[in-house]
């Protein structure tokens, strides 16, 4: 999950969700007509979901045997080649649907304090800091600046630019770890990674030479996590919660000067693609469902709950239909998008490319907040359509996966183009208590994704997805 | 805490004791006499230390305005200059005692997948390496040999010189996260630490070009833990936890090759020093009781939980003891011990030095095991000595920190010869639960110590060491 700033109020939802979440369950009466069939089949699939370990595997090997998936990388193409394939195995009529992605590369990132209260001779901190995708690169032998600490954009506006100019600003905005165990971890996420965005622009903007910005993460192990920040013709980057709070506390105690190092490099754009999977539907071939998580990752950790679980999931969904010799009426399309994290290119061409036929898209579905228990669903639906989601609620009762909480926005930053256009879109909504702990650090990795909690998403989007393109009309938008 | 082979015993009885010690709060009567003059001083002590924050301003110098202090290094130097200094100002009596540590200095630390099962191409999986202090170098061009992956000794022995030789071997021992968080924390540290410590020597004997551990500790943060283990003429190193997992799953599906660069240099031996400063006894002068910590880290953090505290909290003893105007009988002595990471020089100099003395050193506490919430004193005595610790116990009571657990090992590191020689050892026995989590790696920093439980720290090795310091008749031996 990338959350650029228009997605910060979804989160926040999300995360508040988490609480009062339980009163969705009991949802409006029934509507009309037998859906015993429908129900006998979504049972099925919840089953088969809970017993089976493909999704566990799709992602194993995108995270092992492929590993971080930066769009443009050799492993992203890898992935792409690797998931059309296994699309392909399932019986799937797969396409690879251009996009043009930017190709940026990380270098050297070191960072120390060079100069500081009380330094004995001969001695400096070291500090652990990672670039912020996208960003200009320090010269290689780097720079070396006063640090500005600010704890907010008021505190840099009120220092100005004869305080800022030439300097370092780092942003120690702290990550709100009650307010994340709470279950609020979305708002916790919102409060803070405003600065990781918008901070290098504002920074830039009073002359500032680099920006840094305390990890998004509510973390405790010296763990530095990257992300997208606007860029602003300066370097960017993060620094551990440690160090953000070391250079604090030295600089409340006297000048504090910092070497800076963050080599990367903007290659030339690179052609990539969505992988696009369709599951003809027998009846409205032309009308469709989509089951999406995005294929691309950051490249410190290998992209697992940062979303390779999504991919696996929707990869599931067709897996488990095979399985069980079931022919919805309307397509299942799986759809792992590319360059989620950075600029967004892949839903952007899926958008231009297929906009004329998005009064046939019935419904989205994407997960991208990991691969925690689900807690049931967030949706951008018409209030009437949520009495037709009775089914999936009902059958995915027994997980405690029978959430439906409608929100204003986008539920999925892949699926935006979609909601905006009035189609009924859905976002997995997931414990989301130790997800950003991990997001977008060298820790999203294999160990951290439960095989039970996975198969549990699995039902929930197969579940979801298979009322969707079989019910007898699709839901009203 | 460095934690040689010869420690791992003493810290499964640690471990254990955290279920177990509350049987030991209750102790035997009351020797006779009356011991309410000393009380009201203990109270007077327990109390000024739940007050002051002089132990974590040491603290805070020690690592945020100092830093990390390998052995040999300027900030170790800085650290023993410091702590001199703060000594003197307390009116002790101070002297820098002299012993020869080696200098290792850490490199370049890289590592890499170079081949493995499902490899796409053009691509190699990144791994998070350190390297175990102390160790033969590799190459600057680093090392790439296949990894032979085994779970204990046995395997490798079975594997033989034919399958090992040449072969770099994962040591791939599981911390027990399980058994520490629920109080077994030596216990799991214990049954891990065995392989860092012993396991390149077994894998060099037959012939293996560099050893890996998997990181002794019980975090999921891709966090890799440094830490002494026996030179064995090759490289030795450790990678995080997910590392390790990732290669023992990728080596069960076939070949992995490891690029591994671990560029570090043995310098020439440095002087260095154990800062020794003595509040004169009163009425036995040559009586000595020591206070102590280590003041060398590791350098990966900024040595907060290892063991800056440790130094912190004896200094405190005799800031307190200053601040209330106490005159014990007897002399405390604050120790700073030097090299207990790598070669243990520091204190097999000051028993070289003051040997002879031992039979006048009526007691040593020593501080190596963080500093959480302590539960009481482990305690090397002869169990006849124990009803004269009540006054302390009845004392710390009312902190839950009066457990007194008998042990047959030296219950510190640095205080094992004075153990050896029959002096009365004490070390405060801390809830281990997170400690090794944070040990020898990169997050043990500041922001790891609550100041409110070091200041319980401060409060047991106070009031424990002014009772051996005042009592009529020193603890029996």
């Amino acid at each position: 999950m990338r959350t650029s700033a228009s997605d910060f109020l979804v989160l926040a939802v999300v995360g508040s969700l988490l609480l009062a979440g339980v009163a969705f369950s009991q949802t409006a009466a029934v509507p009309g007509g037998d859906n015993s069939a429908l129900t006998a089949d979504l049972i099925r699939l919840r089953d088969a979901a809970l017993a089976d370990d493909y999704a566990y595997r799709q992602l194993a090997h995108l995270t092992d045997n492929i590993g971080a998936r930066p769009e443009g990388s050799p492993q992203a193409q890898a992935a792409v080649e690797y998931v059309a394939d296994e699309l392909r195995k399932l019986g799937l009529e797969v396409r690879l649907e251009e996009c043009k992605v930017p190709h940026w590369l990380r270098g050297v990132e070191t960072a120390e304090l060079a100069q500081f209260p009380g330094q004995a001779p001969g001695t400096v901190q070291g500090l652990v800091v990672t670039a912020l995708g996208g960003n200009a690169p320090t010269p290689p032998e780097g720079i070396t600046a006063e640090v500005v600490v600010v704890n907010n954009f008021d505190e840099l506006k009120n220092l100005g630019r004869e305080k800022v100019a030439g300097k370092i600003v780092l942003f120690n905005v702290i990550f709100d770890k009650e307010k994340a165990a709470a279950g609020l971890a979305g708002e916790a996420y919102g409060g803070a990674v405003v600065y990781r965005g918008q901070g290098g622009k504002a920074a830039a903007e009073l002359g500032a030479v680099a920006s840094l910005v305390r990890s998004v993460g509510g973390a405790d192990f010296r763990l530095p996590h990257t992300g997208w920040s606007m860029p602003a013709g300066i370097p960017q980057g993060a620094v551990s919660s440690e160090d953000a709070g070391l250079i604090a506390r030295l600089a409340a105690q006297g000048a504090v000067r910092m070497r800076l190092t963050l080599t990367s490099q903007n290659g030339p754009e690179v052609t990539s693609y969505n992988v696009v999977g369709d599951l003809k539907g027998s009846e409205n071939p032309a009308q469709i469902v989509i089951v999406s998580g995005h294929l691309d990752s950051w490249d410190l950790g290998t992209g697992a709950i940062d979303d390779g679980v999504g991919v696996a999931v929707a990869m599931e969904t067709a897996h488990l239909a095979q399985q069980l010799h079931l022919h919805p009426k309307r397509t299942i399309r799986v759809v792992a998008w590319m360059d989620e994290e950075d600029g967004g290119t892949g839903h952007e061409a899926y958008a231009k490319t297929h906009r004329a036929e998005f009064s046939d898209h019935v419904a989205a579905i994407e997960s991208d907040l990991g691969a925690a228990h689900p807690f049931g669903f967030e949706a951008r639906l018409k209030p009437e359509a949520l009495p037709l989601l009775k089914p999936v609620q009902d059958v995915l009762a027994s997980l405690g996966s029978n959430v439906v909480h409608l929100t204003s926005r986008s539920p999925g930053a892949d699926i935006q183009a979609l909601a905006e256009a009035g189609v009924p879109t859905f976002g997995i909504m997931q414990d989301a208590r130790t997800y950003f702990n991990y997001h977008h650090s060298a820790a999203d990795t294999l160990d951290k994704v439960d095989p039970r909690q996975l198969q549990e998403n699995a039902a929930a989007m197969a579940v979801l997805a298979y009322e969707l393109a079989e019910m007898s009309q699709p839901l009203p938008r």
